[in-house]
């Protein structure tokens, strides 16, 4: 249904890899590769240039890539100078800053709004609706709910950035605000409506707003009295460890 | 202006009933029926389908059916195997994923996010940039205010999910969370953003994060002494007791 | 890359400044002006009639004007009866309902969405992801960060709405909620997520939700021990006063 060559505009510059579609309507702009078997829906602007590209006739359009087998849904539009990995699915109406780097089985969901150099590591997932801003840092298996907000300026308005960043394994509740410059670490969990203001420790189960310290991520258990978190132990949907355990995967990584 | 047939792809298998219009830049995909005199406008998406669509040969497209008389703004995308009553109405870009349900003479707003298997009554409007999650259950006569997020994971993340609903005339404010789970009674009043993470009972006016319950709504009055809730009473634009009155119509619905 | 009239309807009553460039996939509708070295990017639409269009067959489409040296990013839609400025620049996937008037060197980012008559003055900027309703009047150097929500109605539903207003050079942090009336005077700065429930004064620091006076903003100091409002007196980026610094400017303008 979606890939009838109408409307499809790829640059000649373009580097397109094996068995990959390319939607209706969509376009791929000047020095962009796409790796094999990579889907790109209807309607799509990958390479969108820079607002330089309105008003200097010397514009160079910075190289694009997107790895293997990902999955960009319709409307989405990914600027010149991103570099993003395999396994790259997105949501519908996904913009994506320039410069900004992303690591392989990311997923973003519809609607959200990355900025600018925002850097990100492997297996993390935005769901909806969620505004990153320039030179965030996740890192990996992070989970971001719908419709946070990241920050970077301390007195707005300003030209001194602070970004976020945002360890391994942490979940991020709906709805949060991160505040500029605020680091959460390894495994914190965020309560949704939150507003973190403040560094959150490992392990730190964090709400409120401004949010405090409520207990330890550890401490949270299930109905059954199980212990929810770390969260890698009992989900693996679309995760590394699904067929063999997080421990044993665990144990497989490098040091 | 909207229709001059440019760049318009209708499946040969979609039904299309008298009076239809489509917008330029549309597409319908397979095995949609639309409703006589519903409008398509430009850069719509009908019958979306599925993330089943991409990988699996065998991938059988879903009925989507929309009633009569509809008007689906541009950019908005209707996933396959939706089912949407007469009279329906929505904003720009708005997007609803699979197999959700919708009965008549609704509205959703610019940038709405509804995801898969929503289940909405008649009558209930949404306005703009609403995230509503898999699952969630909203009756008739409820408006949602903008920027709205209902949830469905209790411990995220985690593949059981608890979906909120929402009896026949609630409000809910603008920027308002619904927690996974919760149960909203008739008649209930959430004040604008609010965190609602318990469940409110019939004619509660409930306010703040965590929202509490303040009083009854039948105790809120209007700067001229008159009762400000239940709505109905006072407020009749696109309702069905326009021109009877509410309690003159409410006594002619089945019992 | 843009500008290949690929895909591009104008219609033959609008009227095109000299060096105006339409992006392909764009429609101009009837009764439109754009100044010269307008950029109106790929995809937009420009005069997007109103709901009346659909049904009344007496429809007249209301003069929609953008003055010059305008950049309108790609999705974006501007409705017509808008009156906007010089140097107008948007992000992607704006949307501006029907008879907002908009001043000169004014900025609205992605997925903004403004209701109809909005009134907003010059040099003022909307981050992304805010909402704005019916009628809200923001003045000149006004600067809202990203995902605010403007409200109007005090008991909702209703037909009597309330906008709120913005004075010049007031700051609205990230994920505010501007209650339906409220008047925020110039130089206000409302914190990052605060519920703006009742009026602010000139020069107030507010915050939290109920929002309530923290301080004063001139109170505000920079880590380096400088005041940090108010804010002209230290950033100039896109400012008319970033040549001879905002006391000089200020002195040239009309009393």
């Amino acid at each position: 249904m979606k890939f009838n060559n109408r409307n499809v505009w790829i640059d000649p510059s373009a580097k397109m890899g094996t068995g990959v579609r390319i939607g209706d309507n969509s376009v791929i702009y000047a020095n962009v590769e796409i790796g094999d078997g990579t889907v790109i829906a209807n309607d799509c602007v990958i390479g969108e240039p820079s607002g330089d590209y309105y008003e200097n006739p010397d514009y160079k359009q910075e190289l694009t890539r997107i790895g293997h087998n990902g999955l960009i849904r319709s409307h989405s539009i990914i600027y010149a100078g991103c570099v993003i990995g395999d396994q790259f699915q997105t949501g519908h109406r996904v913009c994506v800053r320039e410069r900004t780097k992303i690591g392989h089985d990311c997923r973003i969901g519809t609607v959200c709004d990355l900025q600018n150099d925002v850097s990100i590591g492997n297996n993390t997932w935005l769901h909806s609706g969620n505004f990153v801003a320039q030179g965030t840092n996740l890192r990996d298996f992070v989970i971001v709910y719908p419709h946070c907000v990241f920050l970077d300026d301390k007195y707005p308005p300003s030209e001194k950035l602070h970004a976020a960043s945002v360890g391994d394994y942490a979940q991020i509740g709906a709805r949060s605000i991160i505040m500029p410059g605020v680091s959460i670490d390894q495994h914190v969990l965020v309560a949704s409506g939150s507003t973190v203001v403040r560094d959150a420790d490992k392990y730190d189960f964090v709400r409120g707003a401004p949010a405090r310290r409520v207990s330890d991520v550890r401490k949270i258990t299930l109905p059954n009295g199980e212990g929810a978190y770390p969260w890698p132990h009992r989900f693996d949907r679309g995760m590394p460890w699904s067929e063999i355990g997080y421990d044993q995967w665990l144990n497989q990584q490098e040091p």
